[in-house]
């Protein structure tokens, strides 16, 4: 039977792709760092990346990006005096796993010399526990006697997009702790390297050549004996401890994890681990595909869960390298964010933390983007600021050779909208405002300020309209009433009037002190008239189609194969202004359906099936944030088909990386944790039809034909609940640590679930 | 001395770019069709063409256009059985004249083959007192006896841009009358050619081959001796005789030219002539080169005038061919308009009643063009309908062999403000408000109509805009709060509001008919109110400079030069969303300054400076409507070299005719009859500081330093001036048949314009 909570693989090679791919399908991460899933003895070639959250830099003109650090995980071993590497050397067996359970990566290589068998074992984690932490076992043994030479240490050699971000690199050799330092270009912030080992055979010496700070370990090895040794790094930045001297807190935590030793430090490291899986797993019998799939795609959402207390946020790619900038984009509300609230609201609220952390970049960008902007108007691809690093011209141009102008970050103003709904989902889901005080309220204050002051009245028509954006489908630029930006425009006005009566009648004071703080009070009764008159285009009363913008239906009727068939370039852009789908209806990804789903509950299942067929051959999925939209709309009306064959997309895309990964001559490869967010959605959500709001969770199953059983955790104000849903039942635990008696609507039963019970509710299942 | 009244040339080959020019240099029009200057050998190949007004016909999905008739002026000669050309055949000698002041085209041209000397001499006009006429005179004679035919008749064979546009085209000989005759492709209209001749030797057969209708004439040719004969050929289609048998039409106007013979048909021609320019022309003393160069400008803008009661109006290339498929665009009013309006308002009426005749064409637009737009949204390439022939895909992009979405037809907005402004011109400088009860107010009306349902209301600002346009600079599509369009439309409101003002007090009975016909009697308050409310971007209070639209002071300053020398290729358009103008300040042509110079008496000389210094150097001037817009704006703040140096070069355009005519493989030659317009408003409104409104002519003379006397016709109220300006002094004669007393405003001085009298005003000139 297969083993559901790992992956692994005998590939080692597979040329420059392979290993850049499984580099990112074995990635580890801890929130404060990632490490991708490369092998002890690659170099910036095989791009090796520690890739840090939040700390970000520029060279010249290239693109902001995040800092990768020196890699303190490299150790060679060389056999006779030859180097030994996977990629140059003879190779009789390599097997490498990823085990999710306990996020750890192992290899295993048995090189092959001179009649001699090399055997390197290596395992390696990024401390759960301890967030700057990276522990390395590494073994050694040759089934004969050799002269075998390590040499450990940290690699300064840095693989960069846009570098070098490090300048001033220094090692240093301090209390047998390694350093390397270097500062970053932008905003000299410092960025450490200290490592430690624990060994118990050879010489060591030293060494600081081409980059590398290393220890050089001599000995003669018996024939087959293992010589084992331990690895300590720890990454610090300026990020960490602002001004003061990092090497010696750098130097003291490497070597408390040296004293505490190996195993002590991975069974803490484990310990979280447990409790994470303990909550987030979701368990699917009957389908190990969809299982173990589904497992991998949280297992990516929880590595690269923001630490506790950073108000740092997930990028697009997570922390697999410096594609998209490390730029946070709407992905982290809208895909990610809900798993993260669902089932471990401590993730959740870091998550908005980062965007109240990030107001002030907002306002920035409101006030300078545009003529009259005011409030928060937030980052495209945002960073540590919250300014935007999203550039005027972000695709290149294969046939000029220049950079075309997009307006991704001056037009896709829904960006401020799934912020703050994001925000007002948080509070109704946990039922704690405490967000709200500590700025989430002033964030969709300058959020509702920011649409009205983008909004124009038309007189004739009696409404405010919100024009010149772009939708999600971003091959339309520059349209005015895209049904998705307004739903969320509007929302985000309705969301600003509930949060002002529920601080009203709740915390006036603190309402009254953030009113008068950012002077809006004469704006409250624009934001209750905009919630009131701004237009949304809705279903069109014959077909129920919704118009995705003014003018879509008069767009040219082509088919997405049609479309690619005129291409005479392959990295041909297809929107910006004159790309091929601009005059057509194909569009790049789920706009209109992906309002629907956002706004499940406003729509019928008839209106939503109507616009899923309508738009879905329309749909070129060029975006990965497609596939889950389409399939938990299609769950919804009942095509548990296509729902299930497009959650496995979602769900496997990180796992097979098969996906594109340069554009151009632009590397675009890495994980793609929107898309996980997507798979747990569209299982939990989906199939699970779980649906909750302020006043309560409705569970309205509809399992694909494949699963039997389907188990998962709930978080919901503050209490949490394992759910099992068969084909016949919905079942509901309820701890006994849980503090409050809920009702819930299951199969359109009301359902008492009190603390320590546990309830089952029998369900007819949808035909198909 | 210089004949200022004719242009000649002793070149006839050139090759075929040489043929062209001179075909535009040297054409004849008459208001109802056009005869490209080529030689009477010539054919389709050397871009023969007569090109007709106001009858357009679509073949496939090419490009509507124009229709060239068959070529009533067709004669060749043969030598000794050979036939000859100026381009296959040697030439001893050759010369020809367009003589401006009787609008006829003489060419003489000397053969040389086997020792002897053709010369064969020919003169034709197309007449203006019988529009569909053409005459011409031809003339052989050998210095020695020789064996000569001419082949004489109609050519049948068509140069067409996207044609053929006859079909089933059919000859016939007819009592002596050759026949041509064709349908168009897509409305089956008939277009018919007769031509009769005037033949007194030689043997004539018929001939009907290669789609030539021929006489062929032989004889034995005495030396010395001239053979002279005379040719009158008829165009004549559906829209001169609806429904109704053209044939006999036809016949009948050539049958009754021949009767009264040359001399006579040349004669009332001659008279028409003596009568337009006895009011038309300008006379500069001091500036031989000017003179020409303004006088042929003259003579451009006169023989394209359209036919009295034809309704129709002039294209952008006149009547030199199908370019810009003969569309009439928002070059007619702004730039040629002025011209008849102050010398010739008999056909500036017309140009008039072409808009009131498309209004239609105009509601339709509105209707299929935008969401919700009402009224009249004039066509940017107006046809016989009113309906756009411009395409959304308007040019060809050289990178990909793809046509460029472009916005001029959808958001060029400016062009029904246009319109209304140049109506009411018409009647405020005219007094007569019979053209306003004809459909005028009901098209101005309209006008406004359309722009309140463009324009959108900002709350928060308390002011109506006009969003999402382009102005006079194509190469910023989609922008807000152009200058120039947002007053053009502030300014539809103004009149709106005044012509209901007026025609309530004048015509009550009109008013409240015409209100009630379009149902508009609740719209008149948002009229009024937009009038008020409605922004237009105003001086900068610090540099005076007003900014063209929002966020173009953001834009990358980069100098024309710098954004030539990026090209990487030459035919790249430099707009249309992506090209290479888009991002920086460079503009195509006069857009701020035109506004300016539209509105001159609201803006100081010293914001006109500060914006002309401001742009100018940011102008590409890649139209030809650039450059007198800069011309005029000089002149009011006193750069009158740089004026004059812009006059000239507007003024030589189509003398000169070194304009780009390709753009790729699209042919783009033709007359520029908007800078023919522009030199004379360059000339008589700038230099003659001539501005006339309701009120009064006010004239503020700015003579360029060449110019010692400077003499032109004024039209206003009905009455008529001739004005003669000397460095020192202005002299208004006021003719006896004026029939009232005017008062003007002289350099600042108040005078008196009575009936018979003449009244001269001293003046101080501008320094420079």
């Amino acid at each position: 039977m297969k083993n559901l909570w790992e992956i692994s693989t005998t590939e080692y090679a597979g040329g420059k792709e392979g290993v850049m791919r499984r580099g990112n399908v074995y990635q580890l991460a801890n929130g404060y760092m990632g490490y991708r899933g490369t092998l002890d003895e690659f170099g910036p070639a095989e791009l090796v990346g520690i890739t840090l959250a939040g700390i970000f830099d520029r060279v010249g003109l290239a693109w902001r990006e995040p800092v990768n650090a020196p890699n303190g995980g490299y150790t060679r071993v060389s056999l006779d005096g030859v180097e030994r590497s996977v990629l140059t050397s003879k190779v009789t067996r390599h097997h490498q796993t990823l085990h999710l359970a306990s996020a750890r990566f192992e290899r295993e290589t048995v090189f092959s010399a001179r009649a001699k068998k090399l055997t390197i074992k290596s395992a390696r984690f990024l401390s759960a526990d301890t967030p700057n932490l990276g522990v390395i076992q590494y073994s050694v043994s040759c089934d004969k006697a050799a002269n075998i030479t390590i040499r450990t240490g940290i690699d300064g050699n840095i693989w960069d997009l846009n570098g070098p971000h490090l300048l001033q690199l220094a090692a240093e050799k301090r209390e047998g702790v390694l350093l390397v330092q270097g500062v970053t270009n932008e905003n000299a912030k410092r960025v450490l390297v200290a490592e430690a080992i624990d060994l118990n055979f050879g010489e060591e010496t030293h060494e600081w050549q081409d980059q590398r700070n290393l220890r050089v370990i001599r000995w003669q090895a018996e024939a087959g004996q293992t010589y084992t040794f331990h690895k300590y790094f720890a990454v610090v930045t300026d990020n960490d401890l602002a001004g003061k001297p990092i090497e010696p807190a750098a130097v003291k935590m490497v070597l408390k994890a040296k004293a505490l030793g190996h195993a002590a430090c991975l069974e803490k490291h484990r310990a979280e681990w447990a409790k994470k899986w303990e909550r987030c797993d979701v368990q699917i019998e009957g389908d190990d595909e969809a299982q173990l799939a589904l497992r991998y795609s949280i297992f990516q959402l929880l590595i690269v869960a923001p630490v506790a207390g950073s108000a740092n946020s997930i990028p697009a790619r997570a922390l697999s390298g410096q594609v998209y900038k490390g730029a946070i984009f709407w992905d982290t509300e809208m895909f990610m964010f809900p798993f993260f609230l669902h089932t471990y609201p401590e993730k959740a609220v870091e998550l908005m933390r980062y965007r109240i952390k990030t107001l002030d970049g907002a306002r920035r960008k409101a006030r300078t983007e545009g003529p009259g902007y005011r409030g928060a108007f937030y980052a495209w691809e945002s960073q540590e600021t919250g300014d935007d690093a999203c550039s005027y011209f972000n695709i290149g141009d294969p046939f000029t050779g220049r950079d075309l102008r997009t307006h991704f970050r001056d037009k896709q103003v829904h960006i401020s909208g799934d912020v703050a709904i994001a925000l007002w989902e948080y509070f109704k889901l946990t039922g704690d405002d405490s967000l709200l005080l500590e700025g989430g309220a002033e964030v969709i204050l300058e959020c509702a300020r920011f649409y009205f002051s983008h909004a124009y009245f038309k007189k004739e028509k009696g409404r405010y309209e919100i024009l010149d954006v772009i939708g999600p489908d971003e091959y339309h630029e520059c349209v005015n009433n895209n049904a998705f930006t307004s739903m969320v425009a509007k929302e985000t006005f309705v969301i600003a009037n509930a949060m002002v009566e529920h601080l009203r009648k709740n915390q006036p004071k603190a309402l009254r002190a953030l009113v008068k703080k950012i002077g809006i009070s004469r704006e409250l009764a624009d934001f209750r008239e905009a919630a009131r008159l701004l237009y949304v285009p809705a279903p069109d009363s014959k077909t129920g189609v919704i118009e995705q913008f003014d003018g879509y239906f008069k767009l040219r009727d082509d088919t997405v194969e049609e479309l690619k068939s005129r291409m005479v370039h392959p990295n041909e852009y297809l929107g910006a202004g004159q790309g091929l789908a601009v005059p057509t209806k194909v569009i790049k990804q789920a706009d209109v359906v992906m309002m629907l789903n956002l706004f499940k509950t406003r729509y019928s299942a008839k209106i939503k099936q109507a616009n899923w067929e309508y738009y879905e051959p329309r749909t070129e999925h060029g975006s990965s944030l497609s596939a889950c939209a389409y399939a938990m709309v299609a769950a919804e009306f009942g095509d548990l088909d296509f729902a299930y064959k497009y959650f496995l997309k979602t769900a496997k895309i990180d796992l097979e990386a098969k996906y594109k990964v340069y554009v151009g001559t632009v590397f675009m490869g890495g994980s793609h944790p929107a898309a996980n967010g997507g798979a747990w959605m569209t299982a939990v959500l989906g199939f699970g039809g779980v649906q909750a709001d302020e006043n309560r969770v409705v569970i309205n199953p509809r399992l694909c034909a494949q699963w039997q059983t389907f188990r998962f955790y709930l978080a919901y104000k503050g209490d949490g609940f394992r759910i099992k849903i068969t084909k016949t039942a919905v079942t509901i635990s309820s701890p006994s640590t849980n503090v409050r008696r809920h009702t819930m609507l299951v199969a359109g039963n009301k359902t008492e679930c009190a603390p320590g019970a546990s309830v089952t509710v029998k369900y007819r299942p949808t035909k198909q």
